[in-house]
């Protein structure tokens, strides 16, 4: 029996409770200062408010913030838990509390884009924050998989990426089931990337969507078109892929989770009101108070390619779907699929 | 304005005829012996009975079987839109009947495998059964577009493949539109593998569907489990697309048609009955009358693979899903995915 401490108690840390409580460990669901209401429901009825799942009755004891150097004492490995919205939060006022030995896998899915266009992963990222002198591992899950799901024991295919086998292994050990299925890889920038570029061309392929429906929202979905975006996400994405350095073979990451992410959710849900020609700014506030990663990892990558394009490492042209996407976002323009440029030519 | 004779009626041929003949060119459709009644129809009342929309009014002739000589006099271009179990009647039948000088289009999609367990493409296979001393140009169209949504002109994306590329760009001229959206490639293998493919992990993919719609097929859709056996396709296309010597950026075509395979249509069908239970027998009397090119690709593919495998070429175990899906369909064996196949450790 191992103490998994979870830090942030959102539907993707806390489905991953299920896992890891059936193979016997103790989790210890710590809550972020957003998260005082789920730790409270959790503690009184065992509900999860944001997933809408009775959580796991055994092995699980819940915290609230004030009370995470508790939940970390003695604790075998730490599980962050938090969005790309709480990674500096977790940086400045968590990994500073957890032991050298105590390995961390990590939930946010996504890469950062620096000052010189390039991009790098969030185990990276979080390594760059340790304080002077301190050493841990930092993990990361890759992979198409929703919480719901999740939470239901259905099956799903996932990577855990880091730079010691031995240690995914570990972890792996803590979290296999037979529904939930482990691979692992020291590709850290290449499962990654593609799982964090398929937020930015979900809601590509997601204008298809709107775009069929049409601007009273009564059309038809239509897949030819969604598959051509798709396909074209496909390929940007294996070229985004290999300028970061990462294995290639890690779009099949992308592509599934890709595959996934259209079929739900709030990315789905702005590409479609976007491609029914709501402007962005309408389309967000649809959306108020709703973490969209998709829009931060869209504007991320796209800031990086254009700056890439200005030094001249990549052609803009070979991007045309995320610059779209990016100039809806960014720069106020309507939808308008940028077919031709897709078109190519292939000796 | 050209002259292009469609031989064979079937939906993807006739929807062809929409972009065709709105670029002003003469489109001379010639049913086969199966079409008979489809010809009819459309020559009584413009109605195509099983793409069940109304064929364009303009440019469009008519033509029975016995007059197929009348439609390839002075014709331009030949479209082959025979489906695979067509195509030894296409090359025996009609290919001694078109001039050398007149270039032939195919909308047959996928390879063929032969003895020694290497696969060839259509394209190949026409040439291969050519009169001795006869020579035409060979091409193909690949890529995700269902013939409903040609023909109400949504927009699709796809890829005509040959050896030519200026006979290719002949072709493009023909029917590309503001809607439907052509690349060209001379990677004819790569481009027909990867859209050949689609079809048997489609099934694969489907599987899924199934299996979590349950025995009484009362269940709810999952995704986690379908984006798993969509990274794991995408991943053993690429694969399949390296041991036959086409480019694996080809895979954008494969992907893309792949997700809009599983939205539709008799594969997905085949597949969710498969996952929900039903005997291969019993599934395919569900589906009696109706072509399975997914059954056809999977067979042929897994036995390229099988055949390779003992000549120690390629392994079994890189192919989990394939041969799984050939199980079922050939071995008579249970839906049960070999999720732990799928899990890897990548250095």
């Amino acid at each position: 029996m191992s103490i998994i401490t979870f830090v942030g108690a959102g539907q993707m840390a806390s489905a991953l409770a299920f896992p890891a409580t059936e193979n016997g460990h103790e989790v210890r669901l710590v809550g972020t200062h957003l998260d005082r209401d789920i730790i409270n429901s959790a503690e009184l009825t065992g509900f999860h408010p944001t997933l809408k799942r009775q959580l796991p009755k055994e092995g699980l004891k819940y915290y609230q913030l004030e009370d995470v150097e508790l939940a970390l004492d003695g604790t075998n490995a730490v599980l962050c838990g938090v969005s790309s919205f709480g990674v500096d939060w977790f940086c400045d006022q968590i990994l500073p509390l957890i032991p050298d030995t105590v390995p961390v896998l990590s939930v946010t899915k996504g890469m950062i884009d620096q000052e010189d266009g390039t991009m790098i992963t969030y185990p990276d990222y979080f390594i760059s924050k340790l304080p002077s002198g301190k050493k841990l591992s930092i993990n990361a899950i890759g992979g198409p998989c929703t919480s719901y799901e999740l939470a239901d024991k259905d099956h799903s295919a996932v990577a855990f990426c880091g730079t010691d086998m031995e240690i995914l292994r570990r972890f792996k050990k803590l979290f296999a089931t037979d529904y939930y299925h482990i691979s692992l890889s020291t590709d850290v920038v290449g499962v990654e990337c593609a799982v964090a570029l398929k937020n930015a061309y979900a809601l590509g392929v997601s204008l298809a969507v709107g775009l069929a429906l049409g601007p009273d929202g009564t059309g038809s979905e239509h897949y030819n078109s969604q598959a051509a975006l798709f396909g074209q996400s496909v390929k940007e994405m294996t070229q985004l892929l290999t300028l970061v350095g990462g294995g290639d073979e890690n779009i099949i990451y992308g592509a599934g989770d890709l595959y996934v992410t259209i079929f739900g959710g709030r990315t789905r849900k702005i590409g479609t009101l976007l491609g029914r020609g709501w402007s962005f700014e309408k389309a967000m506030t649809e959306l108020e108070g709703v973490t969209l990663e998709s829009i931060v990892i869209a504007t991320r990558t796209a800031r990086c390619v254009r700056r890439l394009a200005e030094r001249g490492v990549v052609k803009l042209k070979d991007f045309p779907l995320l610059i779209h996407v990016d100039d809806i976002i960014n720069n106020g323009a309507s939808v308008a699929i940028p077919w031709a440029a897709f078109e190519t030519e292939k000796y």
